[in-house]
């Protein structure tokens, strides 16, 4: 029997599943023990079919997505048309009809996860996403199904290949962030509106998804705190290197005694740090558990092959599924009541850039602020001053979001003092 | 219903497996919808049952394995006593009772793996061994489940977690090989016969099981070269870190177009290499595929709680599978015909390390015999001489086996030149 799948969407990553169906074709065959057939793809219109069809594609174009969900003959639909809409009618319709979907689609799943997943549980049905988070990395099925003896504590990742490449630009080659910039959109790495890889939101929406598969916990991407490069001055590069760490923008989900805490934000990583050697575009998951211990999954995080490996590896899955009659199981199986952390039981070592007068007194003001709060400092650097201003450096020691939030709002009541930059500091 | 294992040892990494069950209760639940229990312990003798109990475990410990292997109730028998036999035995007849069978017995596996693997499929038994290669990284079911939609062309693996803190401390600290080999004894990471750490052969077992996964092919033992750390010196480690490499010892396995090829050997590893920051008794893999590309894998390669996490998932995934009815499957089900690669297509660029006779013509004598297997030099360092003797270090091109081979032989014919190492070179 072959098993029949309808494509929506026939961009980059799509085009690299033929690719691997064929290449692998013994391989899979052997694990699937059916053929996989491209039976339909869905372009946007007609004239996308002429392109394609004079570009040589001989696939069964339609423009009409009722042409694929009403096909009884197609079992697997592969969404990847990306953004919200229409992928989230065609997804919720697809399953619907009963047919078992794979996509790649993080903000739709961050988003409209529990919805989907409650349709695809309704009509006993699959749903997969491996490629949704990290690209080519195999992290959440890692997660489902080794992990499965194991307790998670944190999960710490390089999700986003964009800004990691700007960053490590900004750390190896000393660019401003305006420069990495400008050459992440002449790579295309980076779109002509970078915000949502730039500020985090990219890494959030892929942090709301390891979430559930880390911790059971199925958190609301608004719960996720998210915070970008764009502030990151060469000075706290450089001060970053002084004191031996290497700064990424890092997601990092923790379980505390009140619950779970997600983020994404710059980090000092020290360099010894295994994610602190994750380089350029490539992504990493940096995973602590009770049993395993410390374990990281590294690769590329984007990309037309990897993206496609890991779609078809879902594929695969699912026509394997078929043949053991066990299709109907979640992607993730574990879960949990959500519960978030108290603010105050989630805890770091911090960085604080600020800019003082340079007058007898400052550092004591300043000592005199966070010892009130109970913080203590690990290091401090005061750099030279223009005779006016001095820039101060700190590194606390261990400190709440609770503390956090209170020495910020002291500082900024405080009239003289100009906090630049708070940045959070992974510990040995 | 509760599944019932019987545990065959009960050392340091047996323990670890009620700490799992015990800690992670909810989360095995919820996957495994069964309740996992420790039905019968098989320990050495009386005595040791009696040190057990005394020490207040209250398993229901046997001395005989008749015991374990007749109970009709027992589903699952997980192997940790290590060593061929009586391991080899006791595993044979459990599988030949129709039971399934979970082990981290990498020796055992690398030597009969195929002998095994054969009588769990004539059984319809399952044969699970996770923790077999790199201890808590969970690579064999990556492997078997991630890639099977991929191509895999190269698996290089940082695969022996004793030799890697020795080479760490060689290369951080500038220890010789047998101050590090006296530190890893006193710490309990090296045995007192280290030869099996020391020598490339535990990590050439861990190529054996990883071929098999990465590649299909089931390869002998002996068909893996493997060269152990001990000749490494002070001055090697040296010059590699000042050509801009760091040495460890690594597992390559690689398809040529003429078959495959695998080798443990020191290698000299570019310093931004993924795999050139796995320092102490971690371990790493790295995987080149067509799809995914470049992807790291890395955690602890061994010690009781990661070792019991690959096991406790390897038990759940068959009491998931006893449920499912789908039990009989392979651990492993990619398989093609063995072929070997011919020396002349195994390439890698290599290092020499030469003591000459510190006279006029030397370096020519030298670059006429490397010419003339049509070796070119990428690199060469000259260093300071005694007057007589002068040492030699070449860095070379791409060259093949057969290359290496031909010029080691006319270098040891030539009276004059002492070849101190070759290492293989991994290419940026």
């Amino acid at each position: 029997m072959t098993v029949k799948i309808g494509l929506l969407g026939f961009g980059t990553v799509a085009s690299g599943i033929p690719f691997l169906l064929k290449e692998n074709a013994e391989k899979i065959q052997q694990a699937a023990q059916e053929e996989i057939e491209i039976a339909k793809v869905l372009v946007r219109d007609n004239a996308e079919k002429e392109r394609l069809e004079a570009a040589g594609h001989t696939y069964h174009f339609v423009t009409n997505v009722d042409e694929i969900l009403a096909d009884a003959e197609i079992q697997i639909v592969v969404e990847l048309m990306g953004r919200i809409e229409p992928a989230k009618t065609f997804i919720s319709r697809a399953l619907e009809a009963g047919k078992h979907v794979v996509t790649a689609n993080k903000d739709l799943l961050a988003v409209h996860g529990s919805e989907l997943r409650g349709l695809a549980t309704k009509h006993g049905v699959a749903l997969y996403y491996e490629a949704a988070v990290a690209g080519g990395i195999p992290i959440l099925r890692t997660l489902s199904n080794s992990f499965v003896s194991d307790k998670v504590t944190r999960v710490l990742g390089v999700l986003n290949g964009t800004s990691n490449f700007m960053m490590t630009k900004m750390v190896d080659e000393g660019w401003t962030y305006e420069e990495a910039l400008k050459t992440a959109q002449e790579l295309g790495y980076a779109e002509s509106d970078p915000t949502n890889d730039v500020e985090g939101i990219d890494a959030a929406y892929k942090a709301v998804i390891l979430s559930q598969f880390a911790f059971g916990m199925t958190i609301d991407f608004d719960n996720v705190e998210h915070k970008g490069i764009s502030k990151i001055s060469p000075d706290d590069v450089a001060v970053a290197q002084e004191l031996g760490y290497v700064i990424k923008l890092v997601g990092d989900i923790r379980e505390t005694a009140s619950g779970l805490s997600a983020e994404v934000s710059p980090t000092f990583l020290p360099k010894a740090h295994p994610l602190a050697s994750v380089n350029g575009v490539m992504n990493a998951v940096f995973v602590e558990s009770i049993g395993i211990g410390q374990s990281m999954y590294y690769g590329p995080g984007a990309g037309q092959k990897p993206t496609a490996a890991s779609v078809t590896a879902d594929i695969i899955r699912i026509v394997r599924r078929l043949q053991d009659q066990t299709v109907g199981k979640a992607f993730n199986e574990f879960s949990r009541p959500l519960q978030l952390a108290a603010p105050g039981d989630v805890r770091s070592e911090y960085y604080f850039s600020i800019v003082a007068p340079d007058k007898t007194g400052t550092l004591l003001q300043l000592a005199e602020m966070f010892n009130a709060e109970e913080i203590s400092f690990k290091q401090i650097l005061q750099q030279a001053s223009d005779g006016k201003q001095a820039r101060l450096v700190i590194v606390t020691h261990s400190m709440s979001k609770t503390q956090l939030e209170n020495v910020t709002a002291k500082l900024a009541a405080a009239g003289d003092f100009t906090l630049q930059n708070t940045f959070k500091v992974l510990g040995e």
